[in-house]
């Protein structure tokens, strides 16, 4: 069996423990005599398994008593639908942040489904390359709530920053947060929330199932003819079984929260890891004469590295010889180009050790 | 290790060679280094194993060109409000056959998105123990599409005819079933729906993935403001891949695939299969003094049988000592009460066997 070091976006790298552990218990859960993929959705044995993993998110990121943590299908792009339909109920233009593709997607979806979308701050005349500050962001007169991308994967763009959101006669609206690409990265205020989402393929576990999390008072905001599985009401009320959830995706998920609380010990511990990994990559990208990121120092991200080869004709040896090394999903989005390392919790130090080290051998060789 | 036998409603059993196969490829998939779980959506490797699976599934059910095969997320209750978003952008009726309660879910469904919901023919007088005719079908002028529920989980109703669809004019509609628990139990006439949907948790892998089979000429008739996630059309054009799809699931599906084409033999085979368990166990109902099934002979549900004990304060101890005898999960789904036996696909001949006889032991015991 060979392991090699996986820098994908999404679905992306999960912990070796992780997969260990799933392995082990393929085929017959604890003793219980069958997979939990077999086992019954509201079983006394699953519902353990469920409990346990919201009971981990719940303590990982301190989550208040007066939200309501959400596991369901379709991931963030379901998510850019759901958010309108369970907010704009009572009206009210929906607000955005745009600062790059991902969150771009959210706003079309919102237009597409027939409402309006006011753009509150946009990084796109610095080509995404810096989000707006605070003082740009410029909410309308009956924004019911916005939105933003705390992380976009693409542009590999990050806030330094939780948005403050304020109508401007000082009312304050609910933030929603697509954590897809940051969740579980480090410590979280999740009270500075209306509604976090965040697909799970990143730091969760496989994609198909997304967490929800929502603050209780925004849960009866709905459209009256919002689809039953869009509804944060309708799966709260069901602990998140109004039909058969993606079990196995799910219990997955436990495994992770899990590792992040035994094996590694907390966020603050994962935060530290995820710091030494980012400063490491930037520093082998700044202090080389081939590789070069455009982002703004303060808004890098330490998730997602983008980063060009000066010379464009060496994009196809570098990926080449990167994926011989064992270092693979090195090839940058396809809507940009370019080279991207992706440095999810699952990512070991050791693989950006590796990564660093072949990037600088390949300059030497090849720069 | 141990694997009891698991009649499970759904998410239901797999076949072991099936997470036996996942199992030992879960860390590093055919030396490619990384977890199936682990692979971009768009690499290479994925993308290889996302075809063979659409491929096998339409040679297993002989699937014509004219129609496109979906793999998305929600399962049967997304689909409930998908199909009406897909097929009212012209306007029109949906009609709906009304056999218990699923197909009064994807009725609600449909009424809760703010249109109208024809009831063109229903068993309810008959306490959902018979199947309408064909004769008692009754469709509106102006019907779009007709929505039915081949097999009835809960009440273990099963259709013995497929519906034809016609507007008292004589004009031909689209035939919609709901699958979920039918799917891949015998050979199927594809050309007969204009939509066929199926959540994943019964005959097809684990929860969280659901099949969508859909004609053609169906796919230009949504309504504008349709969710995108729930397109057909947006999920053809883009391969399934609008968004990060539910890759480990789809790959488990594969491997379903598989095993039915060659452990099995296909359909046919699988269908004799099926016919002899379900035999097994009505005649072993209907010989017996102590449990009965009260359905009409023509509409037993192969997939779900659903009996009673004559005196029902025998119902915990059948139900302790079946589990203790290593036959799970055969407790009646909470609405109705009673036992449940679910013989998908996975369930195999010798678990019949042993029900049968842990049944007549037991009315020999306490009967």
């Amino acid at each position: 069996m060979t392991r090699h070091y996986n820098f994908c976006a999404g679905p992306a790298a999960l912990p070796a423990v992780v997969l260990e552990r799933a392995r082990d218990e393929m085929l017959d859960y604890r003793g219980q005599g069958l997979s939990v993929m077999e086992m019954s959705h509201r079983s006394e044995g699953y519902i353990a398994i469920a409990e346990q993993a919201e009971a981990d998110l719940r303590e990982l990121l301190a989550i208040p008593a007066n939200y309501k943590v959400l596991f369901t299908q379709g991931g963030a792009t379901l998510q850019f639908a759901a958010v309108p339909f369970n907010l704009l109920g009572p009206g009210g233009t929906p607000n955005f942040l745009n600062t790059g593709i991902w969150s771009q997607k959210a706003i079309d979806e919102a237009l597409h489904l027939g409402g309006a979308a006011h753009i509150a701050a946009s990084s796109e005349n610095s080509g995404h390359s810096a989000v707006p500050r605070p003082a740009d962001i410029r909410l309308t007169d009956d924004a019911a709530y916005l939105h933003y991308t705390p992380n976009e994967t693409i542009g590999g763009l990050a806030f330094d920053y939780v948005p403050e959101a304020y109508q401007p006669d000082g009312k304050e609206v609910p933030l929603v947060g697509d954590l897809s690409s940051t969740i579980l990265s480090g410590p979280l205020d999740v009270s500075r929330f209306g509604v976090i989402y965040a697909g799970a393929q990143k730091n969760i576990g496989p994609a198909g199932l997304v967490v929800v999390i929502v603050r209780d008072d925004l849960l009866d905001r709905a459209r009256a003819d919002i689809p039953s599985l869009f509804s944060y009401q309708a799966l709260a009320r069901s602990g998140s079984m109004l039909n058969t959830p993606a079990t196995y995706s799910w219990y997955l998920a436990g495994l992770v929260f899990q590792w992040l609380k035994h094996d590694i010990g907390g966020l603050a511990a994962m935060d530290a890891i995820n710091e030494r990994k980012a400063a490491k990559l930037y520093a082998a990208i700044d202090e080389s004469g081939l590789y070069a990121n455009p982002v703004a120092l303060r808004n890098r991200s330490r998730m997602n590295v983008p980063f060009v080869l000066a010379d464009q004709h060496l994009d196809a040896p570098f990926l080449a010889e990167a994926e011989a090394a064992g270092l693979l999903n090195l090839k940058g989005h396809r809507s940009v180009g370019g080279m991207r390392a992706s440095l999810y919790n699952a990512v070991p130090e050791q693989a950006v050790d590796a990564l660093v080290d072949f990037m600088a051998d390949f300059e030497k060789r090849r720069g």
